[in-house]
């Protein structure tokens, strides 16, 4: 970056104490300097996370409270339009492409430049909290405020995404942005019906155009680069005391539907021996899959999080349960041995059970990598700040994930306080947001400057 | 009973081949006999078995896909008015009583004997049976309609009762209409809530009168004897090859509310060790029950009916579980002990799962016993039609545990074919309905000149 004098000057004014001029930098302006960390305004961020919060706040709540905020719904709607604004107000120049996401784009100084895509969504789950993909987005988009602020360019244009459905809670599949970014988001899908309303009517009422869908598909190598800052949702940053994360990958996940057929009988009168209890043979799944899963080292991890009953009445043995299985990690291959290992257990408990159980895998998602460069630079931003920072894969799915497809990508964890998530209690402390926006923005900056290798 | 000569020789005449005569029978008129078995009519009583299996039926649905008569329902009203009509075609003199059941009286020649009860329900289950219960209604109907077409009389007024609401599908409690009978519907009840409809709204649209519950009650000692006809429910009779079942007693039933707190966190981020998963826990506490019930011989049984997960979502980890526990054993310390191992269990999984579990005891039915001399009624009345029986306690419910408070109580059981209940796929042949009929209007004739000890 060739900086004038007067730039030059404004920036060191600017900069704080502590980790501004780094090792490599020469010193003298008109030559060519890595221009040293910039902060972003924490106080700014904050205030923009707390008057995001109202959005979806159950009636009466706190902040401690959480959110509502499921993509597509009314609540997503307002949120989608107060963060517009915060991207109108910073210099983007905003629109909503053909699946819902809004996209905000500041001119680079190279015209032919690709441009470097950074992010997250909005959406939350039922009572989720303030943190989850909040915190990407509002971050994203106080790092171009900054360099407005600043009057600092970059060579390849920027672009701020919000991507649409994230979380999957309406039409039960996530990262429908992302995957519309990536050709994923498939025609059948439009068709899916949710709360009585299908998915193309969803994405017209955010103002995207399903009918055009495919214009929302990026090229493979159309990207500079895709960066996302996202807390962790695990508990390992928090534990260990590092304020950032450096991410390796998004673990694969795999999901399941098992289905349970037992025989609905009268709970008075059919003796134990004579049962065909669907609901003892989903319990006997339940934990097999906790023990297939934690049978071997490694952080592959296996939940039963929705288990319904029928017919669900305490005087009836229960006749049919059906419930998810979910798997993830980092490889495909040990995924899948996995639930190899579960169907096993499921017929050996089928037969002891006297039901009938079909498992079949509903979706899967392919782990995705970060670009080794983009680790580095992540790393060297927060070093260059004075932040530890420490490597980990990502347990939970990300748009990254689908955007890693389009160009290299990485993604910054920090800390959630005990590691909670998906909850009103998901905290990330302002400090760690600040220092996670910073590094954000940084590694933005340092990353307009490299040359990616694919 | 004392016959005139032209009853003697209609009763003769009217009389099946088989099982007329009893060995005591004197065979002379004008004496004190003992008239011989009856038979109700088969073809009408199943006539009336199918009319009112239209009234509740899946819409294009057959005989097969059952009733979903729920009680105070649009359809349990269509069924009350459609056996209220019968009722007054059989000479019955019909009134509804201040909870809302259907008395129908016939008088006796000694205007001051106690009256005789019998009858039972026409609610069912959502997609339940047509037998439960509506047989042994339409039996009663058909029993006093054999007494008018044979123009018999008898000492004690007959009184046929529908009990209100015995499922409790509505509610959550069942046996309503009985509770109201021994004063157990309490008023505080009244005031519950289920769709949208307090307990005693539900019981004016039907015609009762929840402001005068009390007058429902009926005095203990106030009845000559109480007499249900029932399908089995369970399987024993129909693998027997039994056609008559003598009830020795209706089991206890206990319930219990189990409330099971775990974290509900993110399920791809969470480690497996650090996870308090409700569900889990909820899995170990539904095997733990069937365990524990099944670990000593006898016939009780225990049941997890109803079970819901919270926020039941794939990708979170459950932080809440409900269910119920019901358990069923002729004794109620029997039932104690059973819920004590299943308490401390449930300490045990709290422990190693790091979830709190609450249980709490929702409602408590003693057991009833049969009357012994009722009980040697329906066994001569079964011998004396030619139909083999056998002693079985009931492990379902039923009105007559309550009516087992205002007198001699007795219960007749046909065979359900597999022992299928609550379920479309409940069958009773209908050989066995007529007989079953029979052997209740049979033991009605026997209670009537025999004088029982309370």
């Amino acid at each position: 970056m060739l900086l004038t004098r007067r730039e030059f000057i404004e920036l060191a004014a600017a900069a704080p104490a502590i980790g501004f001029w780094d090792a490599g930098m020469p010193g003298a302006y008109g030559q060519t300097v890595r221009s040293g960390p910039i902060q972003i305004d924490a106080r700014r961020l904050q205030s923009d996370l707390e008057a995001l919060s109202l959005v979806g706040r159950p009636p009466g709540g706190s902040y401690a409270d959480g959110v509502s905020r499921i993509g597509y719904s009314d609540t997503d709607i307002d949120g989608r339009r107060l963060v517009s604004g915060w991207m109108r107000d910073a210099g983007l120049t905003v629109r909503i492409d053909a699946a819902g996401n809004i996209v905000g784009r500041r001119e680079g100084t190279n015209p032919t430049a690709l441009p470097i895509l950074f992010g997250s969504h909005i959406d939350s789950v039922p009572n989720g909290g303030n943190f989850d993909g909040a915190l990407g987005t509002l971050a994203a988009i106080e790092a171009v405020r900054t360099l407005e602020r600043r009057g600092l360019s970059t060579v390849h244009p920027l672009e701020v995404v919000v991507w649409v459905n994230e979380e999957g809670v309406a039409f039960g599949n996530g990262l429908c942005g992302s995957r519309a970014a990536v050709g994923e988001l498939v025609e059948g899908e439009l068709g899916h019906v949710w709360n009585g309303m299908t998915n193309a009517d969803a994405i017209r009422r955010i103002g995207g155009d399903p009918d055009r869908i495919s214009e929302a598909r990026r090229a493979p190598g159309s990207i500079h680069a895709y960066l996302e800052l996202h807390i962790e949702q695990g508990g390992t940053l928090d534990r260990d005391g590092v304020p950032i994360g450096v991410v390796e990958g998004i673990v694969a996940i795999d999901r399941y539907d098992a289905v349970i057929r037992g025989v609905p009988n009268h709970a008075g009168t059919t003796p134990m021996p004579d049962r065909h209890d669907a609901l003892v043979a989903a319990a006997r799944l339940v934990l097999a899959v906790r023990e297939i899963v934690t049978a071997e080292p490694g952080r592959q991890v296996g939940t039963v999080g929705k288990l319904t009953v029928t017919p669900n009445a305490p005087n009836v043995v229960p006749g049919l349960v059906q419930h998810t299985i979910e798997l993830r990690d980092l490889s495909s291959a040990r995924i899948a041995a996995l639930a190899d290992r579960i169907n096993a257990r499921a017929a050996e408990i089928a037969e002891r059970t006297g039901t009938t159980i079909d498992i079949t895998r509903t979706s899967h998602h392919e782990p995705a990598l970060a670009n080794p460069a983009v680790q580095s630079i992540i790393e060297r931003a927060a070093a260059d700040l004075g932040l530890r920072s420490a490597r980990l894969p990502s347990g939970a799915g990300h748009d990254a994930q689908m955007a890693a497809r389009l160009g290299p990508m990485g993604m910054i964890f920090v800390p959630s306080v005990d590691g909670v998530s998906h909850s009103p209690k998901e905290l990330t402390r302002w400090d760690d947001c600040a220092n996670g926006a910073s590094v954000l923005l940084n590694a933005v900056l340092a990353i307009d400057r490299t040359a990616l290798a694919a």
